[in-house]
């Protein structure tokens, strides 16, 4: 037998696990040129919040009635395709499901052990690691001695970005919402210096006296305020990586274009998913740095499947520690 | 006898001519290492509106009582300098004045006359044609059958712009804000269509209706409501090349980090003065064009320094058609 988490409704305001439920389904049967797939690990992300929303987005809404879309990692358990064996390891967009079937078409690759464990690549190793190592090094191209502000520093791309921003040779600065993460950010991920902007009486203040030199690369997970409070520090020629928009809490601010002619500065949309060609040197890289020792990766994990729309919430509201994955099946 | 104008009032909202004052003073006496020049032409530049403001800009305000800050075309009297020679020809920062001595920090370049006209050094083949060639070719960075558009397009910056933009193979769309200003980009400058904002009842529609395909690449002179309604009919990948905010006329709007990352776009402030080492190349280029014809100048000249206070105010208006420039003294 099969589950799935499908879709039931488009949340208004704030998600909750009753916009979502779980079904039991068959286990689907492989065609001749398809795998059949048992999924491992369940990636959940910031990014779902859009998925589900009806406006604009890079990618089509999940349709009502749907499978719940989501990165995993899957377990080949029979393969009528050339390209993979019984056993293999892939990364792809199974979904929120225990059993799929693939021809090959939403599978992203197949993982090589020996680069790190198979959960990594859905965080440090995967679109996360990924989206932190082209945004930061492609579009935030931090200069040794400059500094790098990075909100949301905990979670998994904000992580990264700034132990790359760290491993360039930059002053590392970090924004996160709770003395855990700050914590985690100071202690296990090496930033200089990491500010819990829920608890501080003054963003602006505290960032000024943790950025005295100002600020050169922005990694910006959350847009909004703070955006406006970094884009009034930034050095000329600043950088601001346009990564994720989860604090954007109102649909007017004040207008950058000035700020941006006066400081010749550039701000840029940055999605993993254009950036593809890149993953196989990318993940290499990091898996280099995380066996040195230089890149250190956190999981908050849930097990089971059911478990995921509260953990969706959960992750959305803040309240995980790390990159957020759903153990769906032991590994 | 040598005239200056001087700035008397920051002005409040509108500047107005009596904000500046033409005086009387000593033609000054070069020094040992000094030239002295007699200025033959003036640069009118919508920057001028910032420099003498109090706000933060990337140059310092112009103090009270000051020689108003300006481009020039200027010619050697005098020298004792080992670097100019009388009857050179220079563009500097000589300001509002007929006279002035310089020790050549203020001297940005020696005109080739084998180039162009000395005026064009101020346009087509000065900081304003150079802040369009590396606004649009380095950030803008057109790629042939792309749509561009332009604001200001009937402007110094705005007209080479476009021209690039055709250049280099591009639909260039223009944005400009009189009939006159209009059918001057479609049959001087070669815009594929122009747009006269003032009159459209809908700029939206409009825009749609001339950027079938979309906008890549958007260059923008003006910043506001303008650049909103561009903003919402970008191509995935678009460049916007932020070089003025003359229309910014609130100082808040619609955010703008959502489309940029639905749009992985990219949003940049150009200024040329950051680009001097580009200026020999970029001006050979410029020159080259002119003379294959394929970009075309067009100058608004007025008669002597006393008028330029006013051609300012016109010019901050809309009121010009080309590039505003005053005839100091007969060249």
């Amino acid at each position: 037998m099969n589950h799935q988490v499908r879709l039931r409704a488009r949340p208004v305001g704030r998600v909750r696990p009753g916009d979502f439920e779980l079904v039991e389904a068959p286990v689907p049967e492989p065609g001749p040129n398809d795998v059949l797939l048992r999924v491992l690990w369940l990636s959940l992300d910031p990014a779902m919040r859009g998925w589900i929303a009806m406006g604009k987005n890079y990618v089509e809404p999940v349709p009502l009635g749907s499978v719940m879309r989501g990165f995993t990692v899957a377990e080949v358990m029979r393969s009528n395709h050339p390209g993979y064996a019984r056993g293999d390891l892939v990364v792809g967009m199974q979904g929120w499901q225990e059993y799929a079937v693939s021809d090959g078409g939403d599978i992203h690759r197949t993982i090589d052990p020996a680069l790190g464990p198979p959960s990594a690549f859905l965080g440090a190793l995967g679109h996360t690691g990924m989206t932190a190592y082209v945004g930061m090094l492609d579009i935030g191209q931090p200069k040794a001695g400059e500094t790098v502000v990075v909100s949301t520093a905990a979670g998994a791309v904000g992580s990264v970005a700034g132990q790359i921003a760290r491993i360039s040779g930059c002053r590392a600065v970090g924004i996160a919402g709770s003395d855990a993460k700050v914590k985690l950010c100071l202690d296990e991920f090496g930033f200089d210096a990491c500010i819990n902007y829920r608890s501080t009486p003054d963003l602006d203040a505290a960032l000024r006296a943790a950025c005295p030199d100002g600020i050169d690369v922005y990694f910006d997970n959350v847009g909004g305020g703070t955006l406006d409070t970094v884009l009034d520090q930034i050095n000329v020629g600043a950088r601001i990586v346009v990564c994720g928009t989860i604090g954007m809490d109102s649909p007017t601010g004040p207008r950058v274009e000035r700020k941006l002619l006066v400081g010749r500065a550039r701000m840029q949309g940055v999605l993993v998913l254009d950036h593809m060609p890149r993953f196989d040197e990318g993940i290499r890289q990091l898996s280099a740095w995380m066996r040195e020792g230089r890149l250190r990766h956190r999981e908050d994990i849930v097990d089971g499947l059911g478990r995921a729309p509260a953990a969706l919430v959960a992750m959305l509201e803040g309240r995980n520690v790390g990159k957020q994955l759903v153990r769906v099946a032991p590994s």
